[in-house]
Protein backbone atom coordinates (compact mmCIF):
# COMPACT_ATOMS: atom_id res chain seq x y z
CA UNK A 1 0.00 0.00 0.00
CA UNK A 2 0.98 3.57 -0.85
CA UNK A 3 2.12 5.66 1.90
CA UNK A 4 2.72 8.89 1.20
CA UNK A 5 3.79 12.07 4.43
CA UNK A 6 1.86 14.93 4.42
CA UNK A 7 3.29 18.38 5.88
CA UNK A 8 1.93 20.27 8.65
CA UNK A 9 0.72 24.01 8.18
CA UNK A 10 0.73 26.11 5.28
CA UNK A 11 0.91 23.23 2.56
CA UNK A 12 -1.48 20.91 4.09
CA UNK A 13 -5.10 22.18 2.96
CA UNK A 14 -3.86 22.66 -0.76
CA UNK A 15 -1.93 18.64 -0.45
CA UNK A 16 -5.28 17.28 0.75
CA UNK A 17 -6.57 18.26 -2.31
CA UNK A 18 -4.25 17.21 -4.18
CA UNK A 19 -4.73 13.63 -3.06
CA UNK A 20 -8.42 13.94 -3.34
CA UNK A 21 -8.16 14.66 -7.16
CA UNK A 22 -6.79 11.36 -7.36
CA UNK A 23 -9.11 9.70 -5.42
CA UNK A 24 -7.65 9.41 -1.71
CA UNK A 25 -9.64 11.22 1.08
CA UNK A 26 -7.33 12.49 3.70
CA UNK A 27 -9.21 15.06 4.92
CA UNK A 28 -9.52 13.61 8.18
CA UNK A 29 -6.30 15.92 9.36
CA UNK A 30 -8.04 18.78 8.86
CA UNK A 31 -10.84 18.51 11.21
CA UNK A 32 -9.45 20.52 14.10
CA UNK A 33 -10.26 17.22 16.70
CA UNK A 34 -8.48 14.57 14.99
CA UNK A 35 -5.06 13.58 17.05
CA UNK A 36 -4.16 10.99 14.37
CA UNK A 37 -0.76 11.16 12.76
CA UNK A 38 -0.99 7.94 10.66
CA UNK A 39 -4.52 7.32 9.14
CA UNK A 40 -5.59 5.00 5.79
CA UNK A 41 -8.41 6.52 3.22
CA UNK A 42 -11.67 5.52 3.89
CA UNK A 43 -11.15 3.24 0.51
CA UNK A 44 -7.76 1.79 2.11
CA UNK A 45 -5.78 2.29 -1.10
CA UNK A 46 -3.09 4.34 0.72
CA UNK A 47 -2.02 5.41 3.80
CA UNK A 48 -0.91 9.10 5.06
CA UNK A 49 1.69 10.25 7.48
CA UNK A 50 1.05 13.74 8.91
CA UNK A 51 4.39 15.15 9.82
CA UNK A 52 6.59 18.47 10.30
CA UNK A 53 7.59 19.77 6.99
CA UNK A 54 10.60 19.53 7.50
CA UNK A 55 10.09 15.69 8.87
CA UNK A 56 8.71 14.67 5.62
CA UNK A 57 12.06 14.58 3.45
CA UNK A 58 13.64 12.41 6.41
CA UNK A 59 10.29 9.47 6.65
CA UNK A 60 10.79 9.47 2.08
CA UNK A 61 14.41 9.48 2.69
CA UNK A 62 14.34 6.37 5.11
CA UNK A 63 11.84 4.36 3.00
CA UNK A 64 9.07 4.80 5.68
CA UNK A 65 6.69 7.17 3.04
CA UNK A 66 7.01 6.15 -0.34
CA UNK A 67 6.10 9.65 -1.57
CA UNK A 68 5.94 13.04 0.14
CA UNK A 69 4.75 16.44 0.35
CA UNK A 70 7.03 19.40 0.80
CA UNK A 71 8.26 22.92 -0.20
CA UNK A 72 11.24 23.24 -2.13
CA UNK A 73 12.81 25.38 0.52
CA UNK A 74 12.87 22.72 3.22
CA UNK A 75 14.11 20.57 0.43
CA UNK A 76 17.05 22.53 -0.13
CA UNK A 77 17.93 23.29 3.98
CA UNK A 78 17.41 19.68 4.24
CA UNK A 79 19.31 18.42 1.66
CA UNK A 80 17.52 14.79 1.79
CA UNK A 81 18.62 11.71 -0.67
CA UNK A 82 15.40 12.13 -1.81
CA UNK A 83 13.79 12.35 -5.67
CA UNK A 84 12.39 15.51 -7.17
CA UNK A 85 9.48 14.05 -8.50
CA UNK A 86 6.97 16.50 -9.58
CA UNK A 87 7.02 20.54 -9.19
CA UNK A 88 3.32 20.76 -7.83
CA UNK A 89 3.11 24.74 -8.48
CA UNK A 90 1.20 25.79 -5.50
CA UNK A 91 2.53 27.13 -1.78
CA UNK A 92 4.18 29.80 -3.88
CA UNK A 93 6.83 31.61 -1.72
CA UNK A 94 10.67 32.78 -1.76
CA UNK A 95 13.53 32.83 0.23
CA UNK A 96 14.75 36.69 0.58
CA UNK A 97 17.37 38.35 2.32
CA UNK A 98 15.48 41.62 4.40
CA UNK A 99 17.40 44.14 6.24
CA UNK A 100 15.47 47.01 8.40
CA UNK A 101 13.91 50.15 6.06
CA UNK A 102 16.42 52.54 7.93
CA UNK A 103 19.27 50.86 7.00
CA UNK A 104 21.68 51.85 4.64
CA UNK A 105 22.60 48.25 2.85
CA UNK A 106 21.06 48.25 -0.25
CA UNK A 107 22.28 44.53 -1.37
CA UNK A 108 23.94 41.37 0.04
CA UNK A 109 27.17 41.86 -0.89
CA UNK A 110 27.19 45.83 1.07
CA UNK A 111 26.18 43.58 4.74
CA UNK A 112 29.84 44.75 6.72
CA UNK A 113 32.13 41.43 7.07
CA UNK A 114 31.27 39.94 10.53
CA UNK A 115 27.80 41.19 10.54
CA UNK A 116 25.21 38.88 12.10
CA UNK A 117 22.58 37.17 9.71
CA UNK A 118 19.50 35.42 11.91
CA UNK A 119 17.92 32.47 9.92
CA UNK A 120 15.41 29.44 9.95
CA UNK A 121 17.19 28.44 7.45
CA UNK A 122 20.87 27.78 8.27
CA UNK A 123 22.65 25.71 5.48
CA UNK A 124 20.77 28.18 2.68
CA UNK A 125 22.09 31.19 4.49
CA UNK A 126 25.59 29.92 5.18
CA UNK A 127 25.37 28.83 1.41
CA UNK A 128 24.60 31.84 0.31
CA UNK A 129 26.94 34.02 1.70
CA UNK A 130 29.59 32.14 1.14
CA UNK A 131 28.64 32.03 -2.65
CA UNK A 132 28.91 35.83 -2.81
CA UNK A 133 32.08 36.17 -0.55
CA UNK A 134 31.06 37.42 2.38
CA UNK A 135 31.98 36.62 5.44
CA UNK A 136 28.63 36.87 8.40
CA UNK A 137 27.83 35.15 11.19
CA UNK A 138 24.68 32.87 10.69
CA UNK A 139 22.17 32.59 13.79
CA UNK A 140 19.71 29.75 13.62
CA UNK A 141 16.58 30.86 14.79
CA UNK A 142 13.88 28.52 15.46
CA UNK A 143 10.92 31.25 15.17
CA UNK A 144 10.04 34.79 14.56
CA UNK A 145 13.12 35.87 12.57
CA UNK A 146 12.01 39.50 12.24
CA UNK A 147 13.31 40.23 15.92
CA UNK A 148 16.42 39.67 15.01
CA UNK A 149 16.61 42.92 13.46
CA UNK A 150 14.32 44.39 15.67
CA UNK A 151 16.62 43.82 18.67
CA UNK A 152 19.46 44.59 17.15
CA UNK A 153 20.69 41.13 17.80
CA UNK A 154 21.27 41.09 13.70
CA UNK A 155 22.06 43.18 10.95
CA UNK A 156 19.40 40.89 7.79
CA UNK A 157 17.96 37.71 7.79
CA UNK A 158 17.50 35.32 5.82
CA UNK A 159 13.81 34.34 5.55
CA UNK A 160 10.88 32.74 3.98
CA UNK A 161 8.54 35.46 2.03
CA UNK A 162 5.03 34.95 1.20
CA UNK A 163 2.94 38.19 0.89
CA UNK A 164 5.78 40.36 2.20
CA UNK A 165 3.33 41.43 5.15
CA UNK A 166 5.19 40.25 8.24
CA UNK A 167 8.48 42.31 7.01
CA UNK A 168 6.50 45.02 6.29
CA UNK A 169 5.18 45.18 9.71
CA UNK A 170 8.26 44.78 11.52
CA UNK A 171 10.13 47.37 9.25
CA UNK A 172 11.90 45.36 6.90
CA UNK A 173 12.19 45.34 3.40
CA UNK A 174 13.57 42.38 0.87
CA UNK A 175 17.23 43.34 -0.58
CA UNK A 176 17.79 39.96 -2.79
CA UNK A 177 15.31 36.91 -3.83
CA UNK A 178 17.76 33.80 -3.35
CA UNK A 179 15.24 31.28 -5.35
CA UNK A 180 11.89 30.95 -5.29
CA UNK A 181 10.02 28.10 -4.01
CA UNK A 182 6.78 25.56 -4.28
CA UNK A 183 5.52 22.54 -3.37
CA UNK A 184 7.66 19.37 -4.72
CA UNK A 185 6.53 16.07 -4.62
CA UNK A 186 9.47 13.73 -3.27
CA UNK A 187 9.95 10.31 -3.40
CA UNK A 188 12.18 7.69 -2.19
CA UNK A 189 14.63 7.19 -4.82
CA UNK A 190 15.03 3.27 -4.72
CA UNK A 191 11.54 2.13 -4.05
CA UNK A 192 10.35 4.68 -7.30
CA UNK A 193 13.40 3.31 -9.45
CA UNK A 194 12.04 -0.33 -8.32
CA UNK A 195 8.56 0.81 -8.73
CA UNK A 196 7.15 -0.33 -5.23
CA UNK A 197 3.46 -0.33 -4.45
CA UNK A 198 3.36 0.75 -7.93
CA UNK A 199 4.38 4.46 -7.11
CA UNK A 200 4.96 5.23 -10.44
CA UNK A 201 1.09 4.89 -11.46
CA UNK A 202 0.45 7.06 -8.43
CA UNK A 203 2.92 9.97 -9.56
CA UNK A 204 1.51 9.63 -13.03
CA UNK A 205 -2.18 10.53 -11.47
CA UNK A 206 -0.86 13.54 -9.70
CA UNK A 207 1.10 14.79 -12.41
CA UNK A 208 -2.41 15.03 -14.68
CA UNK B 1 16.25 48.65 31.40
CA UNK B 2 16.27 45.10 31.97
CA UNK B 3 15.57 42.71 29.03
CA UNK B 4 14.39 39.17 29.89
CA UNK B 5 13.26 36.68 27.18
CA UNK B 6 10.56 34.61 27.96
CA UNK B 7 9.67 31.32 26.15
CA UNK B 8 6.73 30.38 24.18
CA UNK B 9 5.15 27.18 25.17
CA UNK B 10 4.67 25.39 28.13
CA UNK B 11 6.70 27.50 30.16
CA UNK B 12 5.16 30.92 29.57
CA UNK B 13 2.52 31.04 32.18
CA UNK B 14 4.97 30.22 34.97
CA UNK B 15 7.22 32.54 33.94
CA UNK B 16 5.14 35.45 33.64
CA UNK B 17 4.18 34.73 36.94
CA UNK B 18 6.96 34.27 38.34
CA UNK B 19 8.17 38.01 36.86
CA UNK B 20 4.36 39.34 38.25
CA UNK B 21 6.24 38.08 42.01
CA UNK B 22 8.83 40.61 41.56
CA UNK B 23 6.92 43.69 40.38
CA UNK B 24 6.95 43.20 36.50
CA UNK B 25 3.88 42.67 34.38
CA UNK B 26 4.28 40.76 31.29
CA UNK B 27 0.79 39.43 31.09
CA UNK B 28 -0.13 40.84 27.61
CA UNK B 29 1.92 37.92 26.63
CA UNK B 30 -1.06 35.74 27.77
CA UNK B 31 -3.62 37.59 25.56
CA UNK B 32 -4.44 35.21 22.95
CA UNK B 33 -5.26 38.44 19.95
CA UNK B 34 -1.14 39.60 21.54
CA UNK B 35 0.37 39.74 18.34
CA UNK B 36 3.86 41.77 20.00
CA UNK B 37 6.96 40.14 20.14
CA UNK B 38 8.77 42.96 22.65
CA UNK B 39 6.57 44.72 25.64
CA UNK B 40 7.31 46.53 28.47
CA UNK B 41 5.60 46.39 31.44
CA UNK B 42 3.62 48.68 32.25
CA UNK B 43 5.77 50.47 34.92
CA UNK B 44 8.46 50.68 31.86
CA UNK B 45 11.40 49.17 34.75
CA UNK B 46 12.00 45.87 31.95
CA UNK B 47 11.01 44.97 28.70
CA UNK B 48 10.32 41.30 27.89
CA UNK B 49 10.67 39.25 24.44
CA UNK B 50 8.74 36.61 23.99
CA UNK B 51 10.80 33.82 21.30
CA UNK B 52 10.99 30.28 21.24
CA UNK B 53 12.47 28.21 24.04
CA UNK B 54 15.22 27.17 21.97
CA UNK B 55 16.28 30.92 20.68
CA UNK B 56 16.12 31.88 24.67
CA UNK B 57 19.39 31.22 25.03
CA UNK B 58 20.52 32.80 21.29
CA UNK B 59 19.29 36.17 22.93
CA UNK B 60 21.00 35.67 25.95
CA UNK B 61 24.29 34.55 24.35
CA UNK B 62 24.21 37.54 22.18
CA UNK B 63 23.16 39.87 24.87
CA UNK B 64 19.85 41.38 23.35
CA UNK B 65 18.38 40.17 26.56
CA UNK B 66 19.83 40.21 30.00
CA UNK B 67 18.46 37.58 31.53
CA UNK B 68 16.45 34.88 29.86
CA UNK B 69 14.44 31.95 31.18
CA UNK B 70 14.27 28.18 29.67
CA UNK B 71 13.95 24.55 30.15
CA UNK B 72 17.46 22.90 31.23
CA UNK B 73 16.67 20.59 28.18
CA UNK B 74 17.30 23.06 25.83
CA UNK B 75 20.27 24.76 27.71
CA UNK B 76 21.71 21.15 27.38
CA UNK B 77 21.16 20.80 23.69
CA UNK B 78 21.95 23.71 22.72
CA UNK B 79 25.38 24.39 24.83
CA UNK B 80 24.96 28.15 24.44
CA UNK B 81 27.47 30.03 25.94
CA UNK B 82 25.08 31.91 28.75
CA UNK B 83 25.54 31.82 32.80
CA UNK B 84 22.89 29.31 34.34
CA UNK B 85 22.22 31.69 37.43
CA UNK B 86 18.99 29.77 39.17
CA UNK B 87 16.63 26.58 39.13
CA UNK B 88 13.54 27.84 38.96
CA UNK B 89 11.78 24.77 40.38
CA UNK B 90 8.93 24.21 37.43
CA UNK B 91 8.26 22.90 34.41
CA UNK B 92 9.59 19.28 35.45
CA UNK B 93 10.12 17.19 32.79
CA UNK B 94 12.80 14.69 31.86
CA UNK B 95 14.72 13.35 29.08
CA UNK B 96 13.82 9.90 28.46
CA UNK B 97 14.89 6.98 25.93
CA UNK B 98 11.87 5.17 25.14
CA UNK B 99 11.30 2.32 22.51
CA UNK B 100 7.72 0.25 21.87
CA UNK B 101 6.27 -1.48 24.36
CA UNK B 102 6.37 -4.68 22.87
CA UNK B 103 9.93 -4.20 22.14
CA UNK B 104 12.43 -6.73 23.50
CA UNK B 105 14.64 -3.89 24.37
CA UNK B 106 14.95 -3.03 28.39
CA UNK B 107 17.93 -0.97 28.44
CA UNK B 108 20.00 1.58 25.61
CA UNK B 109 23.00 -0.39 26.25
CA UNK B 110 21.03 -3.51 24.27
CA UNK B 111 19.69 -1.17 21.26
CA UNK B 112 21.34 -3.16 19.02
CA UNK B 113 24.34 -1.41 17.19
CA UNK B 114 23.33 0.67 14.01
CA UNK B 115 19.78 0.67 15.03
CA UNK B 116 17.97 4.14 14.39
CA UNK B 117 16.93 6.72 17.19
CA UNK B 118 14.74 9.71 16.17
CA UNK B 119 14.99 12.61 18.43
CA UNK B 120 14.42 16.36 18.33
CA UNK B 121 17.71 16.99 20.98
CA UNK B 122 19.97 15.15 18.56
CA UNK B 123 23.23 16.92 20.18
CA UNK B 124 21.86 14.97 23.85
CA UNK B 125 20.84 11.85 21.95
CA UNK B 126 24.22 11.85 20.26
CA UNK B 127 26.51 12.95 23.54
CA UNK B 128 24.33 9.90 25.37
CA UNK B 129 24.68 7.01 23.45
CA UNK B 130 28.44 7.66 22.79
CA UNK B 131 28.55 7.87 26.20
CA UNK B 132 27.42 4.27 26.84
CA UNK B 133 29.31 3.64 23.30
CA UNK B 134 26.38 2.10 21.68
CA UNK B 135 26.62 3.15 18.12
CA UNK B 136 23.32 4.44 16.39
CA UNK B 137 22.40 7.05 13.99
CA UNK B 138 20.28 9.71 14.89
CA UNK B 139 17.75 10.77 12.87
CA UNK B 140 16.54 14.81 13.61
CA UNK B 141 12.65 15.00 13.56
CA UNK B 142 10.90 18.84 14.71
CA UNK B 143 7.79 17.11 15.74
CA UNK B 144 5.63 14.19 16.91
CA UNK B 145 9.06 12.07 17.35
CA UNK B 146 6.58 8.90 18.46
CA UNK B 147 6.04 8.53 15.07
CA UNK B 148 9.18 7.27 14.46
CA UNK B 149 8.80 3.79 16.11
CA UNK B 150 4.89 3.74 14.91
CA UNK B 151 6.05 3.57 11.65
CA UNK B 152 9.38 1.46 12.26
CA UNK B 153 11.71 4.16 10.84
CA UNK B 154 13.16 3.93 14.23
CA UNK B 155 13.66 1.29 17.13
CA UNK B 156 13.97 3.98 19.89
CA UNK B 157 13.55 7.86 20.47
CA UNK B 158 15.22 10.23 23.13
CA UNK B 159 12.53 12.74 24.03
CA UNK B 160 11.38 15.02 27.09
CA UNK B 161 8.43 13.39 29.00
CA UNK B 162 6.35 15.29 31.17
CA UNK B 163 3.51 13.13 32.61
CA UNK B 164 4.61 10.52 29.80
CA UNK B 165 0.88 10.23 28.68
CA UNK B 166 1.96 10.73 24.72
CA UNK B 167 4.19 7.63 25.26
CA UNK B 168 1.56 5.57 26.76
CA UNK B 169 -1.03 6.50 23.87
CA UNK B 170 1.38 5.36 21.31
CA UNK B 171 2.39 2.47 23.01
CA UNK B 172 6.15 3.48 23.88
CA UNK B 173 7.73 2.80 26.90
CA UNK B 174 10.51 4.20 28.94
CA UNK B 175 13.63 2.53 29.12
CA UNK B 176 16.03 5.10 31.03
CA UNK B 177 15.61 8.94 32.32
CA UNK B 178 18.62 10.82 31.01
CA UNK B 179 18.05 13.49 33.08
CA UNK B 180 15.45 15.56 34.85
CA UNK B 181 14.73 19.14 33.51
CA UNK B 182 13.15 22.21 35.23
CA UNK B 183 13.07 25.84 34.30
CA UNK B 184 15.89 28.03 34.67
CA UNK B 185 17.00 31.44 35.13
CA UNK B 186 19.99 32.31 32.60
CA UNK B 187 22.16 35.51 32.40
CA UNK B 188 24.38 37.29 29.60
CA UNK B 189 27.65 36.31 31.21
CA UNK B 190 29.66 39.75 31.08
CA UNK B 191 26.49 41.75 31.45
CA UNK B 192 25.95 39.79 34.83
CA UNK B 193 29.49 39.88 35.76
CA UNK B 194 30.14 43.88 35.28
CA UNK B 195 26.35 43.63 36.96
CA UNK B 196 25.18 46.10 34.07
CA UNK B 197 21.20 47.34 34.60
CA UNK B 198 21.60 46.03 38.32
CA UNK B 199 20.98 42.59 36.70
CA UNK B 200 22.20 41.40 40.34
CA UNK B 201 19.23 42.86 42.02
CA UNK B 202 16.55 41.22 39.84
CA UNK B 203 18.14 37.90 40.17
CA UNK B 204 18.50 38.49 43.65
CA UNK B 205 14.80 38.87 43.99
CA UNK B 206 13.66 36.22 41.40
CA UNK B 207 15.49 34.28 44.03
CA UNK B 208 13.59 34.90 47.03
Amino acid sequence: MLTIALPKGALLEDSIKLCQNIGLDFSAFLDSKNRQLQINDPENKACALLVRAHDVPVYVEYGQAHLGIVGYDVLREKNSQVAQLLDLKFGFCRMSVAVPENSKIERPESIPPHSIVASKFVRIAREYFKGIDVPVEIVPLYGSVELGPITGMSEAIVDLVSTGRTLRQNGLSEIRTLFESTARLVGHPLSYRLNQDDIATWVEKLSA
